[in-house]
């Protein structure tokens, strides 16, 4: 069956750590072998081709138990717990990890997607938007209240790379978390023509990777990756902050995680150990 | 084509407030007709008939809002705006609004799906759980590790009728919380088997309804109504009334509506007169 299948690549193509391909597979030559409906994604993870054996093989094991179906449990992390567990699995994880990140961060990579750096973030098209127009060709005056801007989701990522996760904002974060928030929304309002009042702009407690970065996404888009346990809206974050700066040091987080994801396997430790 | 509708009522039938039916058109005698596959849902708002002509009237419009597609949008809520706008709407909605809420409350309505009630709060099935199996008839020991626990939506309402929401939370309602928190987990792990790691329990603002009142899904259930603009984590709750006993006196909260919603004229009437 596997000679069958036909890859083409699906849009959009992230250049910098995934290749996205959906596979169909050829008509069978014989009518009653059946099975033609079958279609296969394959998700091919470029940052992979630069690390060595052993962070191949952790980070391939991460992005087969990302796309598994797995149970999710929530716990509740006090700082106590991120120091004993969180902690060591983000030190854990190989560096090649975020090669994509600085990869973009360089400008080295999805250029066709960029729509604003400064010193403190870069603003991209996110790839979980499909429905936007073709990046490399089309006239960027097209994209203004295109029809795709109902499914809007941009991706901010902060250009200081010892700014890990929410667990590290602190005071000094203000400004920036600020920028991002307001040049991020200015700049979505001038390109697209979404307002402020229309898009959530939140970030993730656990992330998907470990660079600070922020969601876009437009109220009216299907809602992904937005639940309350997991995401914490800009607005509130900043709020915290200046209340008390040392906020996300003290707070206790959620975390929501699969049953077979390595953070769960290092929460277990120390929960075991304690 | 009025006359070739056929209602049938839509289980789990909801006896406090809502009749949920089904409608499908009869075939009809003419085949070039068209339109059998047309569905419609019925919602008959019991609530309404015990309410005067202005009050009916305002109820049903609420209902038909609800019920439309419309744009959404989300606002900044400070204290200030909390004053001039969202506490004059709490203000105009007719009483008969909660009176589902109050006949469930004195146990004259949906017995059947009760789960738990104390001096504190009682819980239910919610009726958004549409795959429970039938409250009335199965011996509810098979309703444990049923398989429709993955869909499982609960409903906590507190008993005090003078907490209307999020809004109102100080220090004096940490006992209740964490009671609606604890003992609402506890009841659900033993009735179901669903335990604390597999559920998010939250609250709205703002809330559907202005009865204080906690939902309790399960994280494998259709993710609905537990956006980040819309959801807090109890657990959240808890902790922020721990840190500082008038938090939601002083806090921002995101406040996202439809733009027919009356509670966005009394924000935008609001916004213009500052």
């Amino acid at each position: 069956m596997l000679e069958r299948i036909r890859l083409r690549s699906r849009a959009p193509y992230s250049g910098a750590e995934y290749g996205y391909y959906v596979g169909e597979l050829a008509p069978s030559t014989s009518a009653s072998s059946g099975g033609e409906d079958v279609e296969c994604d394959v998700l091919y993870p470029g940052c992979l081709l630069d690390a060595d054996e052993t962070s191949r093989a952790k980070l391939l094991k991460k992005h087969i138990t990302r796309s598994s179906t797995q149970k999710l449990v929530c716990v509740r992390e006090t700082p106590e717990l991120y120091a004993k567990a969180h902690e060591k699995y983000i030190a854990s994880i190989p560096r090649e990890a975020t090669a994509w990140v600085r990869k973009i961060l360089s400008l080295e990579k999805e250029r066709e997607r960029l729509l604003h750096c400064d010193d403190d973030f870069l603003l991209n098209v996110d790839s979980k938007w499909t429905t936007h127009p073709d990046c490399d060709g089309a006239d960027r005056a097209t994209w203004r209240a295109h029809s795709s801007v109902t499914d809007l989701y941009c991706l901010g990522l902060c250009v200081r790379e010892d700014f890990k996760s929410l667990r590290d904002a602190r005071a000094e974060h203000l400004p920036l978390l600020r920028a991002m928030l307001r040049k991020g929304r200015a700049v979505i309002e001038d390109i697209y023509g979404v307002n402020a009042e229309e898009m959530r702009v939140f970030v993730h407690y656990p992330p998907q990777f470990y660079h600070f970065h922020v969601h876009y996404q437009a109220l009216s888009a299907k809602e992904q990756g937005c639940a309350c346990e997991r995401a914490h809206s800009l607005e509130d974050i900043i709020d915290n902050l200046e209340r008390d700066g040392d906020h996300y040091a003290r707070a206790n987080l959620s975390l929501k995680m699969g049953e077979r994801d390595a953070l769960y396997a290092f929460y277990n430790d120390a929960a075991t150990r304690a």
